[in-house]
């Protein structure tokens, strides 16, 4: 019998052939953890008697969350990080370096066919490269951090299909959280999405790694794409190594296949306090806003500041509206330095924070105020996930940020595109 | 009798003749209030019934102490301030404006002559365009706001006479520290100091306002210098109005003057807990440090970016070390970046966060962990001031401190310099 992405992934992982509901236990070819979960992955490795990771070239931490640190205690969470990372020889990413999903996926580590287990939700975003990338707990991670192994249940695939191509002002993000409005957030529950079609094609990687970023929130467990040529060619802009791309067999066995014209969408809305609470722009445009955010490892790329700058060019933020920015990585702070995309968005009014998660998960740089209204390009919306219970956020592409961010309420981008 | 140069300004603001010792109520140009001091500012301004500011255009509130914010409490305090700011038609300096002072003597509505009052020590800054600018309470600070005016005692003048030039690889901030290791932390107390000689004439006005940032900690009321080409040269670059200058009189009276040779003088260091615990680069060179930190409204200008760009340039901070860059304005950010210095600081390993105060307070961007030993271009190194008190601060140059950031421990900078 034929099989999807994931069980031809597991299959290698597990060194023999795997189906779909299947208990394996699989080698994992990279292991990555971030400052918001790392401190309790080591210490659990700890308890777990472990005395270095089975492959400290491997393991990769992260100091993204909050960095630099905001407070004592989240400073000595670093410290032990870092003593960790230094004692066995780890990859370690300190402040400024970027947001883990991003710095793995510029790595040049993850490829196709890999097995990766990040202690963050969104590792699913390295599917675009075509790696089976999921993320789990810090004591999972512990176990996968001794032993470079971790047990699975071998996930059933829904196959999405996008066609294209998405119109003018309609972005990547736009089409992954229309998908998240149809599926609902427990619509994809342990499954792998393989994401196909023309509409996914023509993305670039950049805007792949937004669609297989939020797989889970619609509760996927990984969210794959085919390798093609752009995939390699971002291997190799990134020094990628040696991997094996796995295509679906025509007879590959569906848990489901459904169908998406994305060809007429307009921009949508994640509207609060729920990812899946997805409107086009036209029934939340207006909408008064108090502060703007790009980045995150959804939407902090180079052609997210590329498109927010060009909307931007030449304009002011709203007089009331604050935009804080937060580039991907320091490779992208340092290219769009050069292409005078920070310049552009600094003159506008806007205030970059380090390369990092931002005000993403509310631990500083950016929390709003009670009774705010923020507008973001990050991957979720509940309440008080930007440090305020008593704040709404509204998730959308960078573009309409931008654009909202001018307007000082939420505006479709395509105004300022024409 | 003569006049020293706070007595002429405080004649002039008091609409007489005034002398050291005198209760003076002079009229102030300029009110500044920073998020940390305007909250309870404004607090006051209310319980004194204020309805308003006696002129707005005259009020500036700069959001740079917790910029972006880093608490949901923070928050609410910016909210409040904006919002105090938009009613009454307030100058707002918002996240990504800069540190207070900078955006203060970047204005062009501070300069010779004025009085200006700012809930903030390090308001003496603009000592260096020859205004009496002191830091005070944010409640004398509300008296200010309703009236425009304040109470002052005139006070007696030290004359501190700098003899230049400077030795190579020493800067302003050498010169500074080595005056507050002579004076103590006391020495000065509410006296007006006066700065006055070849090395004072031959800093540029960057390393003016470096100099006269740190009258405070020598218990100043005010670091004054006399007026020159570069002061009408800065203020003219930033958009000035009319200013009055004024020089000491040849009979006034000092309490003292003081005479310093600074023409062999090494870079200087304040090690921890204290300001005035200054000793020479020679003294404490080798000591181990975790993180280095350039900016604050001392030394987070272009200059200072400047001269740690050259010292960075093609090197790497050590891989122990954390660097933490905040320049001190959007205006400084700009530049920087236009000059390549950002980049150049960036590809060396350093993380840098939105202009305003940084790490500088202890409330963001770079709390150190217990034990750490912290480098800094900053004007304090009390016990906590970082945010934890089990940590060491020492204070330098930006030369010294980027020296150290490479080497991972104290360095003279003049090893990179030559």
């Amino acid at each position: 019998m034929g099989q999807t992405i994931a069980e031809k992934i597991l299959s290698r992982a597990a060194g023999r052939q795997v189906q779909a509901g299947e208990i394996v236990v699989a080698r994992v070819d990279q292991v990555m953890a971030q400052d918001g979960t790392a401190p309790l992955a080591i210490q659990v490795f700890r308890q777990m008697g472990g005395k270095k990771p089975f492959d400290p070239e491997r393991v990769n931490l992260v100091i993204d969350h909050s960095a630099p640190s905001p407070t004592e205690s989240i400073s000595n969470l670093h410290k032990m990080m870092r003593e960790f990372a230094w004692e066995h020889g780890c990859r370690l990413y300190d402040i400024g370096d970027g947001v883990c999903h991003q710095v793995m996926v510029e790595s040049g580590r993850v490829g196709p066919g890999c097995v990766v287990v990040g202690a963050d939700s969104h590792t699913c975003t390295y599917g675009a490269l075509g790696a089976f990338a999921t993320g789990v707990g810090s004591t999972d991670l512990a176990a996968a951090l001794i032993s470079g192994h971790l047990w699975f249940k071998v996930p059933e695939t829904i196959k999405v299909v996008c066609h294209g191509p998405l119109p003018p002002g309609v972005f990547a993000k736009d089409l992954i959280l229309y998908l998240i409005g149809r599926f609902t957030a427990d619509g994809a529950t342990y499954k792998a999405v393989e994401y196909t079609g023309s509409a996914i094609k023509e993305l670039s990687m950049e805007g792949r790694f937004t669609v297989a970023n939020m797989a889970v929130e619609m509760g996927a467990k990984v969210g794959l794409m085919e390798v093609d040529e752009k995939t390699w060619e971002w291997l190799k802009e990134h020094g990628g190594g040696e991997f094996t791309a796995f295509s679906p067999d025509p007879d590959a066995a569906y848990a489901k296949v459904v169908e998406f014209d994305l060809t007429s969408i307009s921009p949508q809305v994640a509207c609060p306090h729920r990812v899946d609470n997805v409107s086009p722009i036209e029934k939340v445009a207006g909408t008064k806003i108090d502060q703007a955010f790009i980045g995150t490892c959804t939407n902090g790329r180079l052609e997210d500041l590329r498109v927010a700058a060009r909307i931007l060019a030449g304009r002011k933020i709203h007089p009331r509206v604050r935009l804080v920015v937060a580039p991907a990585s320091r490779k992208v702070y340092l290219q769009a330095m050069r292409e005078g995309i920070l310049a552009t968005l600094v003159e506008a009014g806007a205030a970059v924070v380090t390369p990092g998660c931002g005000p993403c998960v509310g631990t500083h740089n950016g929390v709003p105020a009670d009774g705010e209204v923020v507008v973001s390009t990050a991957n979720r919306n509940f309440k008080g996930r930007m440090g305020n219970a008593k704040a709404e956020i509204y998730l959308a592409s960078p573009a309409t940020v931008a654009a909202s961010a001018i307007a000082g309420e939420i505006t479709d981008p395509r105004l300022f595109l024409k």
